[in-house]
Parts: structure tokens; C-alpha cells; sequence
């Protein structure tokens, strides 16, 4: 995030999520009571944005609006996200701004699908990294828990599956500079025989890498209660455990 | 189960799972203080079920023994449990008895790959079935609902996961005879175009079906609030569910 007169400055896709525009709008103001480190820049409907904010002093003062056209529903293939008639939406729009504003953030609440692919191809990732995951904070006993895929990528191979160790090991070390970052695996047993062929084909790769600090399976009954800072999973499981909890 | 005296007749593996053998002896002394409609056969090494059965009245009078040899431990492969030397144990012995006694039933908290290889093996699956499955009734806000698979196969293709949905609604019927047997697809989101590809292919096999009163895609924080009474899943995702749960 950059830091313009000492503000960090985030985008909000004020169109995207259940109850959007007001649970975003209103969630800012609620935000800006406690914390005034920040700047929001507000993507969407000028006009909308224009008749709820009067009544939300703070973001009034700490926000700019961008003006976007169309509106990305919850329901819309990815595919269909990357049409020409859609790059306007507040989603499209928050989201290319990255690419000039690299220290910036987006947040958004909208169209997961969407949000993936605009991120793919506007940003791109990294060198290496074929696939962007999404990583969650879990509560545990011990610490917080960096927990990935949770659903951006519902089938995964064992290097898409190695990518996330990194990009978990990477992100829990930005947030948590003393932390010594032990990765877990996701598994249905601890013991070495269990799981599917991917699992297996991960684990000897995390076992053999000298960049992860790998702790072997974990099972999903051990999600609160971890020694790992990691726990690395497919999109698809993750969505489930994530919705089960 | 068959009824002898109208009696259930009940294989127990006394053998198998933490804290066996008296963990599951002190259980069935347990059930046998609230229903006496049950005969136990109980499969494990005589001498130790001999020391620990005298201070269990009930299961003294309802119980056989039958003697064992050797304990399959929670790590042996599925694969070291065939060989000879396992297949005088507790739990090969009370799950090869059914072939000749295809009306009783085996209770067994051991070894999970075991337990399906003997069964697969001494028993078989029903004609066109090809693989057994783990399921469970899951508690929900209006009615039990069946779960699986929930961990007997880490690698589903569509025809296993319509096969489940086939055993399940059966299994279902039989438990609670007047249900209309609703069945959902455990998914990662309710929207036609989501999941992977066997999800996709199994949803289509499951619409065109006239043997399921198939109910589209179910999300796992939806579980325990379902109007559908069996939930299809593979046994990776399952056993993760469970877990989480």
C-alpha cells in the first residue's frame, strides 16, 4: 500500500458483494471511526456513491470516488467478466488501477470469478507463480493461520499446490517478521501412505524444497489447534473446509 | 441382521480404534444397560477379552467370543492387511463371518483401509457397484442427512460419486421409509458453471437420472440446513468436511 501524507490507500469496489453499495460504504465509515491511517478511493456509480455518502461524515472526508458503468453480478462466468462492456465496472476498474499504483489495494466483497480473473490479467502474477490463490487468517490456539486456496482454484496439481506453500511462507513472513513459517498439507490422514495421487506428488516435492520450512499432513480436525503457521490446500477443498468451519 | 431369540446379531471388533480392546467392551456393556435386543459376537484375543469381560455382567450373558489372532495397527496399509499373517485378526475374522451370515453386521472403530479391503475382498460390492463407500448420518436443522463418501476413496470419478447417490438414497429409504430422498452435490458454490470437472460431469450424469431425485449443488455451510436428505461428496472432501466439522 502506498503512503500519501502518511494514508495508506485502498480501493473499494463499492458495487461488488451481497448488500453492496451500503455494506461497503457503511463498513468504510465504520472503519474510519477507529483508524484514520487511511485514504479509500470509493469504485462505482458516481451518482449512488454521491446519494448514500451524505450521510457518512468520515469517508465524506477521507475518500475520492471514481465514477464506473455496469455492475458485475455475483452469478457472471469469469469468461464473461473480461468482455469489453464489463472493464467500466467497479470491479474492472479498482483492479486495473493496481497495475500504475503497484503499493495500492483493492478490497472487494463482489464476484470471486471475476475478481480472479481481472487480477490475472491486469496484474499477472509473479515470475513463477502460474496461479493466484486466496488466503485467509484462521484463528488458532497458538497463532493466526495462513490458509490457501480457499476456492480461487478448484482443480490444483502438485506445482500449483508447491506455488501456494510460497506464496503462503512468503505473505505469513510479510505480516509476521519473527514467525518461523512452518507449511503444512491439507490431508485426510498424518500418515505417509494417505491421500490422493496430487498429495503425495506435493508432499515429495515440500519434503525435498529447501525454500519451505515443511511440517508434513495435517488433518482438518487440527486446523485450530496447529504447531504451522501454513496450511496449504486445492481451491476446492479449501472452499469446503472454510464453509464447514 | 439377523434375528435369533429376536435378537440383532452384532460382529464387534473388540481389537480395533483407540483404546481397544476396553473402550469398546465398556461400550457395549453400555448400550446393553438400555436395550438387550442385541447378541454380540466378539472377535478379538480370547484370553484379554476373558480378563476384562468379568466385571461386565450384560456382556458376559449377551456375548460369544470368538478367538483371534494378531491386531492390525492404525498404520498398516490396506495392501500389508491382506497377507496371510493379518487374516486371523479380529477384524478380518469379523467381516469374513458375513459372508456366510449376510443378515448380521460388523462394528469395527479400526483401521479405515482394513476395514474396506476386507470388505471389498470377503464380501464384494452389490452387482454394478465399484466401490464401497463410508457414510454417516450427519444431524441437520429438519431431518438426519446422509453423508459419504467420507473418507473410504480419496479419488472419485463421476461414476463412483452417482454411485454414491444411488447407495446412499437406498440406504436412506431403508433407514427412514417414507422420505422423498432429496440428494445434493457437496459443492464450492451453487451456480451452474462452478467446481471441477468431475463435480460437472457427475451434476450431468445426476440431472438426467430417473433413479435420483437429484436436488442440484449443495455449499458445505449448508450442511447442517438442508432440505435434501443425502449429500454426495468424494472421500477426500468428505473426510476434510467431517473433520472441519
Amino acid at each position: 500500500m502506498s503512503i500519501q501524507n502518511n494514508k495508506y490507500v485502498i480501493n473499494l469496489d463499492v458495487d461488488g458483494g451481497d448488500n453492496a453499495p451500503s455494506s461497503v460504504l457503511n463498513g468504510a465509515e465504520l472503519y474510519l471511526k477507529d483508524n484514520q491511517n487511511v485514504r479509500f478511493n470509493l469504485y462505482g456509480r458516481k451518482s449512488i456513491i454521491d446519494f448514500h455518502i451524505k450521510n457518512l461524515p468520515l469517508l465524506l472526508n477521507f475518500s475520492n470516488i471514481i465514477d464506473c458503468e455496469g455492475v458485475i453480478d455475483g452469478n457472471l462466468k469469469p469468461t464473461e467478466a473480461m468482455k469489453k462492456e464489463f472493464r467500466h465496472s467497479s470491479l474492472a476498474k479498482s483492479i486495473s488501477s493496481l497495475k500504475n499504483q503497484p503499493l495500492e489495494a483493492t478490497v472487494s466483497s463482489g464476484n470471486t470469478g471475476a475478481m480472479m480473473a481481472y487480477s490475472k490479467v491486469f496484474l499477472r502474477t509473479v515470475e513463477n507463480i502460474s496461479r493466484p490463490a486466496i488466503a485467509s487468517l484462521f484463528p488458532s490456539k497458538n497463532h493466526p493461520v495462513c490458509f490457501l486456496d480457499l476456492g480461487a482454484n478448484s482443480e490444483c496439481d502438485e506445482n500449483n499446490l508447491y506455488d501456494f506453500a510460497i506464496m503462503g511462507s512468503i505473505y505469513y513472513q510479510i505480516l509476521f517478521p519473527k514467525s518461523t513459517c512452518k507449511v503444512s498439507l491439507l490431508n485426510i490422514g498424518s500418515e505417509e501412505l494417505k491421500g490422493n495421487t496430487i498429495i503425495q506428488k506435493t508432499h515429495e516435492l515440500l519434503k525435498k524444497s529447501k525454500l519451505i520450512n515443511y511440517n508434513g499432513f495435517i488433518e482438518a480436525n487440527n486446523i485450530t489447534d496447529t504447531e504451522n503457521h501454513i496450511i496449504v490446500t486445492d481451491g476446492f477443498t479449501g472452499n469446503i473446509a472454510l464453509k464447514t468451519a
